[in-house]
């Protein structure tokens, strides 16, 4: 691992993604104290981030293993990401996906041409029901968050934003199954200059603080945060280079991520995601900290259910 | 008038105002079945177009009428405008809000220096009190619509989304006061290649299309429409501007307002304003129309209550 096994990955997946716009507001940068820059994935095809990852990852199958497919298990981003990232290859994903997932997801993945499997809102309920098709069919199994290539793809996001502004000091990232704070973690380190990664989480599923304190994979006994993306844990592929190269989780509130939500809606029009506001309601809590920095956020996605909106 | 008044009039305002990004999505054109350019004026500053008409009429002003300050009326959106455009060039702006104007931007208005006098939501109500406030103060009364310096500065908006797809078949527009659409007709016929101009209205307050049909401008007696930016009805200046370059006003319900809106939210992750659903409304109530071609759309603001969705 070094700069270039990034490099390769952005110019594998450079066709399949868009480069999202870095948008700043002159508000929301006097709100905070200082100069914000918002990378947004939320423009992303697909609605989010994960489209990066999902796409590396499929390009890295062989050819035989593309003919059988892939499956995976997934809240929501990565389901359709994964199903648009296969139609565009042409190839077949199967979604194993918690009936609890928000509708307008679900949505997404039939119209981008996934196959739906219902299952129990349980991490060993998914993974069971993955495995189960993975057999079936010989598809291969896609990790969310916790497989190297998905990892290095959603590092792209923060490879773009440092691109167009080198001398950012900190990036927030949203932190649910790691896989992206631990990909921009790599990026900030190959490609930032003296620039530290900070994890925005909810305290109602503050499993990565914990395991960075403890030094294990912790998890979380209720996930009661409205951050649907990030009630899932750490994993064995993604822990090493958190534990490695993040400098500091802050956990927040519900009604700071909702305040926060709301701010990003209202002052600069864009539609954001819960778990997208975490990051910068974990920035809002800390700003003293971060006076007259420069610092870049991961608007992680947009696809939020309008009919179940928290105001 | 010529090329050249518009030319000028966007050379005066650039360094106040922002050229916004041109956004589409392929999810989008397939519903539409044309290519769709949205002219994105929710980022503009001030949330709104109206930052470039209101910057282009009070810099047309003499040093002596500026020390005086400027006074209007507004439901909402020409009145953060014209606050913060005072505000960037140091004058006072006197702004009358009917009661009824969403609260978000009364605050917008206050956030940006504006000094709020409200009223009854009628014409004659807000007229009245912001000829009581010209002829105290000496302040300047600038119309949100109806004055060519307004017009002028309105139709910059089109003008850049021209520069940028100098081939577009069409463009579309809200139509309120008439301002905009009066701009963009100009800017169309200067500066585009048989582009037609279209006018997005709701059956509601269809004052703009009556007032075409009969030739002289109608009035509304009801306007229940949640296009609060679309209530008012054209004036003097506008209307032989409107009468002579927009080729059709294309009427739309409520519930087509509501579902566009939800479209672009849902599709797009940005937020737009009831009032710039109407123009994308109108779009796909009349898609067959434009199969096959190159649409430009204006979305005109994006300030939102966000505590009062119809969804």
């Amino acid at each position: 691992m070094n700069s270039q096994t990034l490099l390769d990955c952005h110019a594998r997946i450079k066709p399949y993604i868009h480069n999202t716009p870095v948008l700043s507001s002159r508000l929301i940068n006097k709100a905070v104290g200082a100069e914000v820059f918002f990378k947004c994935e939320n423009f992303q095809r697909a609605g989010a981030y994960k489209m990066r990852g999902a796409t590396n990852a499929i390009l890295r199958l062989t050819d035989e293993e593309r003919g059988k497919g892939v499956v995976t298990h997934s809240s929501g981003n990565f389901a359709q990401a994964l199903s648009l990232a296969a139609q565009s290859l042409g190839i077949t994903a199967h979604i194993v996906m918690p009936t609890s997932a928000p509708e307008v997801k679900k949505v997404g993945v039939r119209e981008y041409g996934g196959k739906i499997y219902e299952c129990e809102p349980t991490l060993a309920a998914r993974q069971a029901m993955a495995d189960q098709i993975a057999q079936e069919t010989g598809a291969t199994f896609l990790h969310p968050s916790n497989q190297l290539e998905v990892i290095l793809g959603q590092g792209t996001a923060a490879m773009e934003l440092l691109e167009e502004h080198p001398d950012l000091n900190a990036i927030f990232c949203p932190v649910g199954g790691g896989g992206l704070i631990a990909g921009s973690a790599l990026a900030a380190h190959y490609f930032g200059t003296d620039c530290k990664v900070y994890g925005g989480e909810p305290f109602e599923a503050d499993d990565a603080y914990r395991s960075l304190q403890s030094g294990i994979i912790e998890s979380n006994e209720t996930t009661n945060t409205i951050a649907d993306g990030l009630r899932t844990t750490l994993g064995d592929q993604n822990f090493p280079i958190i534990k490695e190269y993040v400098t500091e989780i802050i956990r927040v509130t519900e009604d700071e991520i909702i305040a926060a939500m709301r701010m990003v809606w209202e002052r600069m029009k864009i539609i954001i995601e819960p778990s997208s506001a975490v990051t910068f309601a974990a920035l809002l809590r800390e700003r003293r900290q971060f006076r007259g920095l420069k610092v870049g956020t991961i608007i992680s996605g947009g696809n939020v259910d309008l009919g179940n909106l928290p105001f």
